[in-house]
């Protein structure tokens, strides 16, 4: 696959590129983040090139989940400073996505790491408003 | 189980607080948030309480991911705003977990929202640390 070879995460998969790895079977690599946004960052990545999550197999998504919930699992028990664990996705550019490899953020979490979420809190919306946002995504579902 | 009496969560699953529902099955539910951090964003959760993730037994926690899958892909056909989407799971007080009951947020994504997150960027670790935490994270592996 072409583009192989300009994706950095696939040159990590492959051992072309220096990588940290925690954890590695057929399907998937755990691999430490080089730039990590909290110390023990840990990122979840397939083997096989997918640019986003609609890229994926049915099987690949279900099991870059349950390695993230196994590197959490060690992360706790690594001795590393872990209270609390943030597993974080972003697919797509206005989600934040920078590498179009789908990868799986597992962060370490204490108290004072300087990690958190901004948002706008706008009011709570009506309860129909809410129901007529479900029907139209039940609507859509596959 | 007695927490269920408590527990926001157990009682939405069980149909005794009011809800959006996008999708249920046997085991998990997707149901708009009432207080969105995105318009548009859902909760998967899974139906038996289970308060974090070392909780959930195997088979749940990546059913939890794939409907969160699925949830993406029709929150992109549902006419919502949604140009791209942030997967988000807290696990841990320390992680910013409020209801300790699994919850795996989709959030739709669209320039301008206001949603993001904040971290303190440390200098790029040495590989040979990284290397090192990753030596302590397979020790842990279970």
């Amino acid at each position: 696959m072409s583009v192989g070879k300009t994706c950095p995460f696939c040159e990590l998969v492959a051992g072309q590129a220096p990588a940290s790895i925690v954890f590695e079977d057929e399907n998937a690599v755990a691999v430490m983040d080089i730039q990590p946004l909290t110390p023990g960052h840990v990122l979840v990545l397939p083997r096989e090139h997918a640019a986003g999550l609609s890229d994926l197999d049915e099987r690949t998504g279900p099991h870059l989940f349950n390695i993230a919930l196994r590197t959490q699992r060690a992360l706790r028990g690594s001795g590393l400073r872990c209270d609390g664990v943030n597993l974080f996705l972003a697919d797509g550019e206005a989600a934040g996505q920078e590498v179009f490899h789908v990868h799986l953020h597992v962060l370490p979490r204490f108290e004072g790491d300087g990690f958190g979420l901004v948002y706008e809190r706008s009011s709570r919306p009506r309860r129909e408003d809410l129901d007529a946002a479900a029907a139209r995504i039940r609507s859509a579902w596959g």
